[in-house]
């Protein structure tokens, strides 16, 4: 069972000890994607009152399979009305984060042999969680130009086993958000494939990143473009809760198998030991459904960061959230290049990791004060090349 | 991939909703392993002051995938000091419950094919933890007469495909805590058939109910007497925290491989959507190990229901700890006999989902002034037979 480690994992660990040697402000972790801002002071302070004045036996008791029905009914609600959807209690399954989201997802609909699309560049977990389920993981090449989804190689990839397309959108690494064009395409193409090979081909959407998206930017919700979709969220980076593990599916009930779905996520959650995300994060989160971190740091940090690298020569597009940038590396060899960042304490993650040749993730989730500092590095790095 | 449902779930549901009928004190629901009694206020004190004095990106930000550093260094140091034993941080994994303990540690130590065994009467629950990862099940018949182990048939069922041995002691639904002799008898025939088969053995032992030892009772640490051993636990029922999914796996470090095993279940919870226990109930229960709820009512409860129900004519084996009984049934049926019971308000679980026939759980993690109320019901029961 033993596979490869992590290597965003890896380069975030040297930089911890790098930073014990050489001083925290002297190291710039641009490695791990960790929110940089507190959560909401809503979140704490809805922790402290549950912790004061619930009864404590029912308060820490076990929860409900697929979820506490307070929480499931105040997710289906806040989605109904930030984008006009019509969930039910029914239709929402709490899980503990998007890990857990995507195994049990990804196990409702498919069975071993089944295909399951995503697209380069794309979150490097999403290897062991597809292949642990027994389905198989294809992977659409990017179009490096936009990091929309390149169409002519994703329709080549379609055949009747494909159960299954995942996409992130806002995306980890490179940024970019899907347009309502793409989006539109995506689905106009899916239900005609639908109807061609007689089955449903479900849309995973992977969303952690869906509330940090940058003024302007187009930036559709998936589950109201197509039927089939199966809404994976996380509150991880939205209330920068990353360690307390929480989050949701929502099933689009426009969907024909909905309730039969998330009762499968049930007996999914037996099997993989999964059982539950934390009583009293569900209470607590579901307080906060409205609310986010104060994001605004990440989009003042890829203002400064898009300037000032494609200033020095970088060639980048545009990041429409997240707190990730995918610039083009000053070499072929991304892992060559960014080991040279190394030797600057300048902590990137080559683009291998993510599918695409040639580039490397910045992870913008640091304080600015320390992303303006790190431009000088940048620079000593490209006059390496230019 | 859907299963059949829980029948304790269902009859806990059942409870539910006659209780909103009828009333919750007219309803003597035995059904489920839900602690009763709060955790311990130190519990309730940490997770406040983590909350107001704790810087929060660090308090809720990603945790390492093997857990918390000082939280698997605390409970090693905990078991050293209750225990004798030589745990250190790197021989500990930090895990969500107990379901999720096992879930890693049969994926840890079997593949496809592979076969666990485990005895009667077990939590039904095994049965999707174990076939979920591809290993089979096998169940060795319970002994009636005393719930120790049955090593005639035991021995019988070794065979060089068997890679572990899953035990729940103190037990699941029957209340016995396997002795010192029990457990040393185990250990022996396991180190045998190991040299014979020339591969490890693992005992698996699910020990969620450690803390709940009636007075007198011989108890033995599973680990201290067997090298090749994975003790799973949770504080589910020690610190009545059953909601907040919280435990870790603990391998023994005189077995050979334990650091590998536990890099494997980091791996492991990659692939499965685990990735880490909520960080700040890590931190929380780290503070209260040498700690447990007021566990003393299931023993008061225990000595209600042994002593008056073996005077109505029940027969049982009495119990060691845990806050589960498991008297034979009145007639053959266990079902049939758990549906009258139902007609008298009374909610107890058939036998045959715990894998023996003719008997029934009492779960008497409830109110005292309940447990006496009910032995007028069980009477009334019993007076449709005796």
């Amino acid at each position: 069972m033993c596979g490869q480690k992590s290597v965003i994992r890896e380069l975030f660990m040297y930089g911890r000890e790098r930073a014990a040697e050489i001083g925290y402000d002297n190291v710039f972790d641009y490695s791990l994607g960790n929110p940089s801002v507190a959560p909401p002071q809503s979140f704490t302070d809805e922790m402290i009152r549950l912790l004061k004045e619930s009864e404590p036996v029912s308060l820490h008791g076990y929860s409900p399979t697929l979820g506490i029905d307070s929480a499931r009914e105040a997710v289906a609600e806040s989605l109904n009305d930030r984008f006009d959807m019509q969930y039910e209690k029914k239709d929402i399954f709490m899980v503990s984060g998007a890990a857990g989201a995507i195994a049990h997802a990804v196990r409702a609909v498919t069975v071993a042999g089944d295909e399951v699309i995503t697209f380069a560049p794309f979150f490097p977990e999403y290897r062991p969680y597809i292949e642990a389920t027994g389905a198989v993981l294809k992977v659409v090449p990017a179009d490096i130009s936009t990091f929309q989804i390149n169409f002519d190689a994703f329709v080549d990839m379609l055949n009747d086993k494909v159960m299954a397309v995942l996409i992130n959108t806002p995306n980890n690494p490179s940024g970019i958000v899907y347009s309502t064009e793409t989006i539109k395409k995506l689905a106009m193409i899916l239900s005609e494939k639908e109807e061609e090979f007689g089955h449903p081909i479900y849309i995973i959407s992977d969303e952690p990143y869906r509330e940090i998206v940058f003024e302007g930017v187009d930036a559709p919700f998936i589950a109201s473009h197509y039927n089939n979709t199966l809404t994976c969220y996380s509150f991880s980076k939205s209330l920068s809760l990353p360690g307390e593990r929480i989050g949701y599916i929502a099933v689009n009930p426009a969907c024909g198998d909905s309730e039969l779905l998330v009762e499968m996520f049930g007996q999914i959650s037996r099997g993989i030991g999964h059982n539950c995300p934390p009583s009293i994060i569900q209470l607590a989160v579901s307080k906060c459904l409205y609310e986010t971190s104060d994001l605004s740091v990440y989009e003042t940090n890829k203002n400064i960061l898009y300037t000032e690298l494609t200033k020095i020569g970088f060639d980048i597009v545009e990041p429409g959230g997240t707190f990730y940038m995918f610039p083009k590396s000053l070499e072929e060899d991304a892992v060559a290049f960014c080991n040279k960042a190394k030797e600057l304490d300048l902590i990137i993650v080559p683009s291998n990791t993510f599918g695409v040749n040639g580039h490397f993730r910045i992870s913008y989730c640091i304080p600015t004060e320390k992303v303006e500092r790190s431009i000088a590095a940048f620079q000593k790095l490209a006059d390496m090349y230019l």
